[in-house]
């Protein structure tokens, strides 16, 4: 297949313009494996991962295809004990606690997702991913020095114009364009304001007109017309990553894989309340009830602590009403396909939309 | 210009797949003939006018081009008097007026938006427009069916794939896919709620999906690259409106003209405090403080009438901090170009893009 615009495959020595998006939890090893054997640029997330875990993952990953990789972390800060507001969070849910047999006062483990830091980087050192891509912005200058120097070209997302040129500004080797269609968590880290989100039609070309580095389209990507209608607005590549839930690959609860099944353009929404940053899933009870965004929800990651016990019990009964049922807007276009031939078909379909013209 | 998708083309015989959208207030008559007379689909709103002046305007607008025309109605229910919310609403905005020297119990002039019915129906039989486009759904079956047998194509709106099947099934002959981008006031009818809102990315292929009529797409498209986009997604055609206000043919408050100039992608946000119906717009200061959406808003069109003298008293000061400022999230996209050459440098733009791939 031929591409004009050839940014993004040179850059990171690929062949088709498709990356793989990281999804913490969702995401395997196989997937990415599987995604970069194919040609596209396969992601393996790292902030659901010690440092340890990390390294076995990247052994296995590295035995498996000598391909170039995205390691993706989470570049928050954690946000100093509040057990003031954890337990305000607590009280508005003691209510479900108490109708499903759960104490609300038991202890509860703190599920959380880490942000990169010195032993991450340690492992980026030691596998040298070809690409490293940051969410929610990017992480102090010295451990960005270290990836730099490390060989990795670096990425981040921008969910407006103003985050892709502060992160151009930071030398960032190529931007995400994040639109509001996309799911999971939005990658938003100047702008808190869920309400002046720009949708991925409005905001990839306006990033594109505000950078000279090479733009990965995402959010409401799913098939071929949109591979070609991103590259139309001036991408050089997509993320793709509600189509990959569907993959045999994608590791998610069954109730998540039957909401996927059943999404609509209009059952998502943009929720903090599973973890406190927002995100974009299938609209559900606890979304309804408590949200989609919840001004008691405690900072990233701590809101999803107190919903664990609930989650657990609800799945274990059949239920997705407390399950964060990530997804964009456009699952619904997706071919439900193994990783490997979803990245082909990706890429196929945008050349054959493309010839079309 | 040759265009392969000749779907929309063949239905209005027009030349360009290029939409001025109908902008009530905004649009004059010589907007429509300059991008009539450019070879796309000028629009007449209606809304603004009564059946009589409205006639005036058809006279005027047929007697300086021969080229098709679309006349677009708004199809809402006016609201049953509701005295008490009425009250509670003027009294929301009471600070205001004692902040600008206004009386808060002076009697305020009704300002609104007149839905389609029999008086505006004979106007459509009278002048035969090709196109009657409708807003917010659809009016009633028998008023339909006289505007089908004047001859004349309808099309209405859709913001979820939802919208757009319940309007093929009532005999639309295409559909426009208006995504969350868009400004102005959504198009959205059965969905009421904001959080859903689909981007045009993620909704303009899933409606050429459920549909089978030709879809128009609409939202965060106001240059080439966004209409090349549109038709990689399936869309036979575009609706553009935002690129249109800064044409000389726009008739808009200096304030709006302004905030249109520094408009960003992550400026405006959907709004219902300005008619009480969700509106994207540049957020300003009544829709920060009051909004950007009140349950206190009275229903469309009757929040207008007591922003009316703050608005006019706030722009006689050259401040807009009360005007409904109308914008989708793509204004920066737009060339700052009279009516006629916006339409031609909208549509080469599409086929310079095209030509790239």
């Amino acid at each position: 297949m031929r591409w004009n615009d050839r940014r993004i495959l040179d850059l990171f020595n690929i062949e088709l313009p498709i990356l793989q998006a990281p999804m913490a939890g969702a995401s395997t090893p196989e997937m990415a494996v599987a995604v970069s054997e194919a040609g596209g640029l396969g992601s393996v997330p790292s902030a659901q991962y010690s440092a340890e875990q990390l390294r076995e993952i990247m052994k296995d990953v590295r035995s498996r295809t000598r391909r170039p990789l995205n390691l993706n972390f989470f570049a928050h800060e954690m946000p100093n004990p509040d057990p003031a507001r954890d337990m305000a969070w607590r009280a508005r849910l003691a209510s479900y606690y108490v109708e499903f047999g759960l104490d609300p006062a038991a202890p509860i483990p703190s599920t959380g997702r880490k942000p990169f830091d010195a032993a991450f980087c340690d492992v980026v050192e030691e596998f040298r991913p070809e690409v490293v891509s940051f969410h929610f912005g990017l992480p102090s200058d010295d451990l960005l020095d270290r990836v730099r120097n490390s060989g990795a070209k670096i990425i981040s997302s921008a969910t407006t114009v103003a985050e892709a040129v502060w992160l151009e500004e930071r030398g960032v080797d190529a931007v995400i364009a994040m639109g509001y269609e996309a799911g999971g968590h939005r990658g938003n880290f100047l702008e808190m304001d869920m309400a002046t989100q720009v949708g991925t039609m409005a905001l990839v070309p306006q990033v594109v007109d505000a950078t000279s580095i090479p733009v990965i389209a995402a959010g409401g990507i799913a098939d071929g017309r949109g591979v070609a209608a991103a590259l139309m607005l001036g991408a050089a590549a997509v993320q793709c990553g509600t189509a990959y839930l569907f993959s045999p690959e994608a590791k998610i609860p069954a109730v998540h894989r039957a909401a996927l099944l059943d999404a609509r353009d209009d059952n998502t929404a943009i929720t903090n309340v599973f973890t406190g940053r927002p995100a974009r899933g299938v609209v559900n009870r606890v979304m309804r009830e408590v949200g989609p965004i919840s001004d008691l929800a405690p900072p990233f990651p701590t809101a999803g602590s107190a919903l664990a016990p609930l989650r657990m019990n609800r799945e274990a009964a059949g239920s997705d009403d407390f399950t964060n049922l990530w997804s964009g807007q456009a699952a619904r276009l997706a071919e439900r396909l193994p990783a490997r031939e979803l990245t082909l078909a990706l890429a196929r379909g945008a050349q054959a939309a493309l010839g079309r013209m």
